[in-house]
């Protein structure tokens, strides 16, 4: 039986808070102790990779008081009921199923009278068919020439995650053959943002996919009135440019007005669906169905990984863990994220979303005001460009920040040059590694403008390569994070009220129906 | 006579302690009295940009006691000192000059032997010189043929400013008829960012500026090692395609290896380089030296309006003291900077490192803790996009994040759609003036997940269109923001001693010099 506890009302929670500034890192990492941690404080991950946790404030005892917490918070019994579809977003009282666009972890969830899992795979296939065809030249454009730049329009969960892994995987993709299509993002309402795509980009060979689950996204529509504006002005049929991709009661579903329509349903939140055709019908198409497949196989590696209830192999349900630790009991803030690869430009702004979207709440499921802080301030740029930016203030401010780093041993692009007897991949690595060590055990100095105080807490995920699976698995790893922290925060972590008043407010002005400071704000912005 | 104190031996600071959540912005923001607020608190700027900060939590008392902060803290008087060239930057011993890149505010300032205002604008005239002759074809690749794209090759400093400048005025400059060639930049030492640009790029018609002020900076030196090795690959010779921007005295100065060299010196942080060569060689190629002129007026402008003693009339110094009353007396750890143009994407990444790296400090400007909190986090991204991301912590959240805004009234490209009654300009304002009063006010609701507690402070500013001069007027205002602050938690703010220990190590880790945990990391890593 399931209950659903505030974390200040949890026995184990009341252990943890007296064990508060237990292990200093300064101590603890350095010498033979800091190499017996990193050989013992780690845990498997999907996608060939692997979870470091030495740097973290933790020690056996601490494990195992995260250990009980985990238990008695019932984490893995709560994560079996949402892959199980009871209704754990109990805010717009929806099931949550992200997962089972990439797997089966448990028994068939059947709603709205269809097995789930079989309808996201089906879809996924449609648009996997879509890709081909798009592929081989069976569907071109109205001259009957190959598309060849596929533009996605959507904002949001729509976008940031889809770009993202875009971006992750491009390079890969043009060194290894899978590169099929250019891809290209438009988000923002913000008119210059269309207006600068569409002018890098040959629309007679451009392929639009707009996303919009509910088919009302103010900007994703208004930004498609934008696109097809162009087209029609180059002379082109929007409707032979454009797919899709939304739920199947939406007003975009049925419409002539596309080439095709793919779908998710209002089980996948927006932050949530980048294993769905939101962003299977973009990497489909840039990279080949089979790409996607080998993503999605990573990212359900995880998800089977974060059944596990010891929390020593479960590194979502750990990384979940200390993060509690460290936001309630340590009191640290915010977290950043370090990806140090390019490849990774834009996984910190996921991840902003992700997090921050899902635990950035002040009241529990059940309507509750808690009393400890949620979510934390989620930020980030790679590794080396913020060593040269605000890990000043990491080391030495006032504040201590939690680090996630990521590293990969080698490079995506397979170019590289030898200089001063390494490679600039090498030079990445010992970086990184440099970093965890300088912020774990700092290093005093006779002035005090040269000291470090160390005791800054870091994880890192290592793997060989950013390939897709281990992309999926990265994907599904901070989902999955996510997802336990919002357990055992006690919060509803698949909806998001704290978005609507603005769009509520936004509208009154554009209807020139205000008054007080909005009116004074408004007319200064010429509205 | 100039005395550097801690903020916390002020008195003007222990009275403005005692106010402590004196503004309760849910009433002060709303009716007719908040329309006053907007009509009476702002304050101009350069560029043609107004400061908003009606939304802030400040009253008539509150804006006294910052002023007599403002006065007991000599915040007019230490520019003075800075700008008249005293060694500011005590740890280094180095005068702070930047303002001298774009005007002559005091006396002249004398150093080396040369008159430092005039070194500065000949300097820039080189470039300038330079950029002409490239665009009239006087300067060619070996061929004889014109250069048609540039890129950076910098980190930090070198990167971060220089391209969110290029990137705040690439569409301005294509629809106003200024764009002379595409800038790209190189900046990460992972060689998939290097190989990415360069497969992007046709290099035999590319011109590389080549920005380090030490000319020893490892990140920099080996993407320049890895662009020449791929412009030999093509037959082409490297002195041919390069330029330096550099320090007189740094290795790259006098070299044979390049076309031209352009310097600035140990006066100019790489934080605050935006308006010297390292900004003013890439925009100077990119738009044309008149661009780059123009938004060095617009930042002088602001300069001069920093001078102001009188903080409602010095927006600047005004943004100082409400973001320590803040940080230090309301307790809010990060800011985010949320700019409702596209344009400004990248604008937040170099003010995070802008303030981070300035402020995120430990020890005062003697080199003794100080106890209490210093530069926050800043984080932030592009509205509307931001909206359906982290906006959610923002309204929800359990921690108050004050909110820095900006907007303008018309778009860059001059293309736009009217849809369901408004452009996409117009909704672009409509959703930052929502935002703002949505952030203050609040809505509460019969259901709790659906209540907005409000009282989250912001300010905006708002000007006509992000032209150059705008852009300058932006970035002189937050340059000068942070040097108040810098001032008033008396701290050195240009100086980063933070970065140096990972770099110790990173070279270790090289050399094969490490043993406990580091070995253990660089071993996983393959290093």
């Amino acid at each position: 039986m399931i209950s659903w506890k505030n974390l200040d009302t949890l026995a184990a929670y009341r252990d943890l808070t007296a064990l508060k500034g237990k292990v200093d890192l300064t101590k603890a990492m350095a010498g033979d102790e800091g190499a017996a941690r990193v050989a013992a404080y780690n845990a498997p991950m999907g996608g060939g990779l692997t979870y470091y946790y030495a740097a973290k404030q933790v020690d056996d005892e601490l494990l195992a008081a995260l250990q009980r917490l985990a238990d008695e918070a019932q984490l893995t019994e709560k994560y079996a009921a949402l892959y199980n579809g009871e209704v754990i977003n109990t805010g717009e009282k929806r099931l949550v199923l992200h997962h089972l666009t990439r797997g089966q972890l448990g028994g068939a969830v059947t709603a709205d009278g269809v097995d789930k899992r079989a309808f996201y795979a089906a879809e996924q296939e449609k648009a996997a068919d879509f890709a081909r065809k798009v592929h081989s030249g069976e569907i071109a454009n109205a001259a009957g020439e190959k598309f060849t730049t596929v533009v996605q329009i959507g904002i949001g969960g729509s976008d940031l995650g889809p770009r993202a892994m875009y971006l992750a995987l491009e390079n890969w993709a043009r060194q290894n053959g899978f590169f099929r299509m250019e891809a290209k993002f438009i988000s923002n309402v913000d008119p210059d943002d269309a207006a600068a795509v569409l002018k890098s980009t040959d629309v007679a060979h451009a392929l639009f996919v707009l996303v919009s689950k509910s088919g009302t996204t103010l900007e994703t529509l208004t930004n498609e009135s934008f696109v097809k504006d162009a087209l029609r002005k180059q002379g082109l049929d929007p409707a032979k440019h454009m797919v899709a991709v939304t739920s199947e009661t939406s007003p975009l579903a049925k419409s002539s007005d596309y080439l095709a329509a793919f779908f998710m349903d209002d089980y996948i939140g927006g932050r949530y669906s980048s294993t769905s055709c939101v962003g299977g019908a973009v990497l489909s198409l840039a990279f080949g169905p089979e790409i996607f497949a080998r993503f999605l196989n990573g990212a359900a590696e995880e998800d089977a990984l974060a059944k596990e209830t010891d929390i020593r192999r479960n590194a979502a349900m750990l990384d979940a863990l200390m993060g509690v630790y460290e936001r309630n009991v340590q009191g640290y803030p915010s977290t950043a994220v370090l990806p140090y690869s390019q490849a990774l430009s834009r996984f910190p702004a996921h991840l902003q979303q992700l997090d921050m979207e899902s635990n950035g709440k002040s009241v529990n499921r059940f309507g509750e005001a808690v009393g400890y802080p949620t979510g934390p301030v989620i930020f980030g740029e790679p590794g080396t460009n913020g060593q040269h930016s605000f890990y000043q203030l990491l080391h030495q401010g006032t504040d201590i920040i939690p680090l996630q780093f990521v590293g990969f041993r080698q490079n995506q692009a397979g170019m590289d040059v030898d200089i001063q007897g390494s490679t600039s991949q090498q030079k990445l690595g010992a970086n990184v590694a440099a970093q965890i060590l300088a912020f774990a055990c700092g290093k005093s100095d006779a002035n005090p403008n040269k000291s470090f105080p160390g005791g800054r807490p870091s994880s890192i995920i290592i793997g060989d390569r950013l390939t897709p699976e281990a992309l999926g698995a990265l994907l599904a790893h901070f989902e999955n994070k996510v997802m336990f922290q919002g357990f055992l925060w006690n919060l509803n972590s698949f909806d998001q009220e704290g978005v609507q008043l603005g769009k509520v407010l936004a509208k009154r002005v554009l209807a020139h129906e205000t008054d007080g400071a909005l009116k004074a704000f408004a007319d200064l912005l010429g509205i």
